[in-house]
């Protein structure tokens, strides 16, 4: 199944049933383009992984890890389907394409076998980086953490929908840049979450964003960004300088 | 004035005035060891500041950066007054005393010369942090953002209450550890404020933790910890390891 979050005509927010191009709650059904689509979730944080594809490491000269490589973004990061992005001054920025898992309940110390109880579902993100600033700094914050940073959608895909090998795609105006597959990650997800959860908890609509495989490239102003994920659908949003 | 937030007995979160040891909300007077104190707000994000006191980078033997050192605590780190914070794993812990700046209103791109309009108060802090882990990761998440990695408190205290040369001091079991002024800031409140706004939106409870003055030391299993600011009081809480 396939959820999406949106707020109807009267301002109320709805989690409803999404196919096909329309989404269903309460008995009614509406088409996508006459509500407006919201993040499918609302996560307190996002807890970020890099370096999670070897070939991504290599493109950006960096070793592979021996334990996930973690970052934060915080609430003001994320962005829906459909939103423009503002690039932060002047800056080199970067998309990145990312399968995003959604935590469906509180969890703490979750071992790697039972790690995959607590997932709600899957959708796609793309971890926009500010690559001027994130060369410069000690934590990723200026680079990774700014308003907008996380585009996160469309759908909230059920874990049966996305295959053990689901596809992720980047495309920048319709060419596409990125193209792997999640079975090239170094950590997989009950691995991410088990490193995770020994720190901290993580609340229901949490997101985990699972790191880029190789073709990270530059974005410019007035560009059109799609991530689509197998299982998934496709994330779609612009960006703007001001 | 000073604020608190409380749970009444009754399950109720409320904010009261603060006085002598004593909470009155909705004409009613509780004493403060009748109720649950609650951190002084609920931050989405706690944007921490590093090597703010010159003293301090000298004793990390760092260097004082040209502009904040910047990184994240989510919400899962916030702890309260009274606190037990459990140390993560048989890592080297060490106190770090701070202030911490409370936001009252949502706001971005904020001018030096009208940052302080946009805060509610302050209140204190411990950036509660884990050598082991920070010393060996890019971005400070298992060091710095684990469960508890935040004690605020215990109230809020209105900008009027505290001096621009107050000071910061922490004790662990009674013995002063660190002592300074926020007089010795690098970087100010409106300055930090300022450049976090470029990036990112703050939101009402939004925090922003300053930086810790010299003296930093390895917290002990069974150990208990004040951080008193002048003008806003005394946070207390203890550490475990399990």
């Amino acid at each position: 199944m396939h959820w999406m979050r949106f707020r109807d005509r009267a301002g109320a927010v709805r989690r409803g049933e999404y196919e096909d191009g329309t989404v269903s709650f309460g008995g009614r059904t509406y088409d996508v383009d006459d509500v407006e689509v919201l993040p499918p979730a609302e996560p307190s944080k996002v807890v970020c992984v890099g370096r999670n594809y070897a070939a991504h490491a290599e493109e950006r000269g960096e070793e592979v890890p021996d334990r996930p490589l973690l970052f934060l973004k915080p609430p003001n990061a994320v962005a829906s389907d459909g939103d423009t992005v503002t690039l932060p001054g002047d800056n080199y920025i970067e998309h990145e394409a990312e399968v995003a898992v959604v935590i469906g309940e509180q969890c703490r110390n979750v071992a790697v076998e039972d790690a995959l109880d607590v997932v709600a579902g899957y959708t796609a993100a793309d971890d926009v980086s500010n690559r001027t600033d994130q060369s410069q700094e000690k934590n990723w914050v200026r680079g990774k953490a700014f308003d907008g940073a996380c585009p996160l959608g469309p759908v909230l895909a059920s874990p049966d929908e996305v295959p053990h090998d689901a596809s992720v795609e980047l495309r920048v105006n319709g060419e596409t840049r990125q193209s792997s597959s999640i079975e090239h990650f170094i950590f997989t997800v009950p691995e991410l979450i088990a490193e995770i959860t020994e720190y901290m908890t993580l609340e229901p609509g949490d997101v985990i964003i699972t790191g880029t495989p190789e073709g990270v490239a530059e974005l410019e102003d007035g560009d059109s960004v799609e991530v689509e994920v197998e299982g998934v659908g496709t994330l779609s949003h612009d960006v703007e300088r001001r």
